[in-house]
């Protein structure tokens, strides 16, 4: 029997499969099958929940952190990090009796994360500190070009200010980013709702327009506060800004070191089986 | 706890609540919710399982058939009858030991239909019969158009032949059907695979393009019979067709007594149950 969780943060949704001692056969062909939307569960990716000492990548962080995030995307090739997806497995270890709720540490392919949480509620996790080169990308839609901010979250974003999210446009093909990386930008247009609050639209790359984006939240926090003249976090508690994305509301603190602090709901929708015989290919 | 089971006939996808004796308060709010693809489970639509003498719209049918299929939209509005779904929630019934295989009788809003199935394996059900007015119609997509012929299965449908169904190109908006009706006109694009087996592309009206239309298969058996000039279904086995869908093979039987019988696919995916907090609003 394989057990399952559906979870979302943000509406960036994963199936769960507890495997605490890494005995699962989770092949490519595996996470495809579970995460397809109608032959199977459905989902952005499958997040594995093993001991780090059970599984080859969590091994060498075995001695800092009991469980590993073993992160697939939805074409089951293995992905390193997700803010998103890290809250969800966070929220499910509190659940399941297999963490208490508190300060955690958890391994990725990304090293270990800190993440905090309480016995309900939203869930914080530390993304680490974010670049900006100070050069300027040129974001192109279709026939309209903006200047955009580049920062680096361990992967590249470019970040357009807008009045309108709107303004945009359809966003079916990837917006063309110049300087650009040989493995693609992420593109965020972001416009302001109020004082320290802004909303987004993503664009990942390879992906395409999403729900939300964990390090889009967090690059566009930066640029915001400094096109808002916040050059330092100050203070003990940090800077907050809040992130509406499409699927829900996140907030980004910068704290005094530099690092990013990503708060956001966790949803565990529901838990069961996977079916013997849909298993067996049927 | 509220249980679930996830399934689909060919790529058409349902979330199935057990609900025996009609004590789910089922409102149009949780219906939205539990096919959510991305914040609930996902599915086309939810199938509630409840014996026809608990329900309304089943009491009227509970001497001919034990349980009731209380069909509701992905949105929440109740439907009358889904030849995919009606696979599926008969498969169901068989896997949890609620009927036994073989032939049974299955109360829908359209009426009680019959299904049988074995063990294991496909399912087939009675679609009752086919209409052609022997009116054309004219369907049109972007600057191309083609002339279709009219079926009803209860509801309508518009039959365009074509060498190729690339040839129909994208499908995003409907296509434009001559004369139309008020309620819009389901249109299946159909071309030959073979003797007797056809593949097919579908729009469903209100919806657009979708992985399979039980409807739609029967409409393009019946088309493509009286293209290819077989009048008359003949022999006690009827006359059969395969219809290629995009989300997998249906077979259409043509029944001497005019009956259509659509045979396909029923999976039951997984189990399990709802979470109590994602059920409480979270």
């Amino acid at each position: 029997m394989i057990r399952f969780v559906k979870g979302h943060g943000t509406e960036n949704d994963f199936v769960l499969l507890p495997d605490p001692d890494g005995t699962l056969d989770l092949t490519d062909a595996l996470v495809r099958r579970v995460c397809d939307r109608r032959a199977g569960i459905g989902g952005d990716g499958v997040l594995r929940v093993v001991r780090a000492a059970a599984h080859p990548d969590g091994t060498a962080m075995a001695d800092r952190a009991e469980w590993f995030m073993d992160y697939r995307n939805a074409d089951g090739s293995a992905a390193e990090m997700c803010g998103n997806g890290i809250r969800v497995f966070a929220r499910f270890l509190v659940a399941e009796g297999l963490a208490p709720a508190g300060k955690m540490s958890i391994a990725t392919r990304d090293g270990v994360k800190a993440v905090r949480l309480g016995p309900v509620g939203d869930v914080t996790v530390d993304m680490g500190p974010a670049h900006l080169p100070g050069s300027d990308r040129k974001v192109t839609v279709g026939a309209r070009s903006w200047p955009a901010v580049e920062v680096d979250v361990g992967n590249p974003h470019a970040v357009v200010f807008l009045d309108d999210l709107a303004d945009a446009g359809p966003l079916d093909e990837a917006p063309t980013v110049e300087p650009g990386l040989p493995g693609g930008v992420n593109v965020e247009f972001v416009a302001d709702r109020g004082p320290r609050h802004v909303a987004l639209r993503v664009h990942e790359r390879g992906v395409g327009e999403t729900r939300s984006c964990g390090t889009g939240a967090c690059a566009v926090m930066v640029a915001s506060a400094r096109r808002d003249g916040v050059n330092t976090p100050g203070g003990p508690d940090g800077l907050s800004y809040v992130v509406d994305v499409p699927g829900g509301r996140l907030t980004v603190t910068e704290r005094a070191d530099g690092h990013l602090e990503l708060t956001g709901p966790a949803v565990l929708v529901a838990e069961g089986t996977l079916d013997q015989t849909w298993l067996a290919g049927a």
